[in-house]
């Protein structure tokens, strides 16, 4: 089955990130579901996107209902909510991608730190949660405003860390929907870990240049 | 003083990290001391240099003595060397400029692994050893291969995190000597820790890829 006709499911898609990943997946033509712990914020979130994408097809939907209806799966909530959500709906994501897009990074006085991870990352311990799940990290380091800025044009890499190689070849696919978005094969789920860190040093230039900064790695 | 007529110690510089930084910097006119444990392997590195720098001064010496003389100091010994390295010379660093370029990476099997450090980073060690110089970590993103095929051009962005605005103002025209690179203020010295650990995913890369990467910041 071609891979624009499978759903795509954001789940905690009701933030900057999780909407503007909806909205370019939307004006790519792909159905979307905006998944949230509260099924009327997420439907609230879905009308945002499709005032930006007209035509589109974006529902919004309480969280269980988003893993069970799509096809892959992306996990935008902050790291700790992560566990909780994997607890709740784990048992609809069987066999399917779950794209981890969670860094587990806190926030104290306004600059963000990252915080130990038992599994390395937040991506393996998703894994661990999910054991009869793909997981892939990816798509940590695109700024969530420039994805809700369409007249603007995406650039940097996307650095994908997964274990499965099919998994990994979809998501690379998933990518290149992303106009202009260039996926880069960064290893096995382990190297999750540095993808992670490198959000925090992302956000930390961001609030000392006043910018929204992406990534390219150069040689490849 | 102009900082070209300051002599640029390299610390454990006979590696190819740090040959290809001292060749850069005697290609830019700048004296250059090539220090090792080893005053004999120091200088077969300077005269390395010599031959693809002609009448550049580059001089291989004791990293004590490299310590005395340099001017500004690059730390480019593997993590596990530093803390020795630093008890031994650390009173010749006083009051002077250090550059870190150490990544607390270790190497298991073929692949990098990071390792915690107590104080953060290494810089940050560096910092806490050599409480009476300016450490400054940069660097770690420059290929080594690279920066010793002169005939190719270098790219990508050098970050630097440094907690005093001055030293941190001097590695940015160290860095802007080496031609093409662009150094990106990565904030304090706490800041360290992700810069560093960016270097095992570029490790992992080049492994990957087969490839010498180096990563550029869009959006600054």
């Amino acid at each position: 089955m071609d891979i624009r006709q499978r759903p795509v499911a954001f789940l905690g898609g009701t933030g900057p990130e999780g909407r503007g990943l909806a909205l370019r997946y939307a004006l790519a033509g792909q159905e979307v579901l905006i998944g949230s712990r509260d099924a009327a914020r997420a439907a609230q979130a879905a009308e945002r996107v499709r005032a930006k994408a007209r035509g589109a097809k974006v529902t919004g939907v309480a969280n269980s209902e988003a893993a069970r209806l799509g096809e892959s799966v992306f996990l935008v909530v902050p790291y700790e909510a992560q566990r909780s959500l994997l607890e709740e709906v784990g048992a609809h994501l069987v066999g399917k991608l779950v794209v981890s897009v969670v860094s587990p990074v806190v926030f104290e006085g306004g600059r963000p730190r990252t915080i130990a991870v038992e599994e390395g990352s937040a991506a393996q311990q998703a894994q661990r949660l999910l054991p009869e799940s793909q997981v892939v990290a990816a798509f940590h380091h695109v700024s969530a405003s420039d994805l809700w800025a369409t007249e603007r044009r995406l650039e940097g890499d996307v650095l994908v860390c997964a274990s499965d190689s099919d998994a990994k070849a979809r998501t690379m696919e998933l990518v290149r929907l992303v106009v202009a978005l260039r996926p880069v094969d960064a290893g096995g789920l382990e190297n999750a870990r540095y993808v992670e860190e490198l959000t925090a040093l992302l956000i930390e230039l961001n609030r000392l240049h006043r910018a929204h900064t992406s990534v390219r790695i150069l040689g490849v």
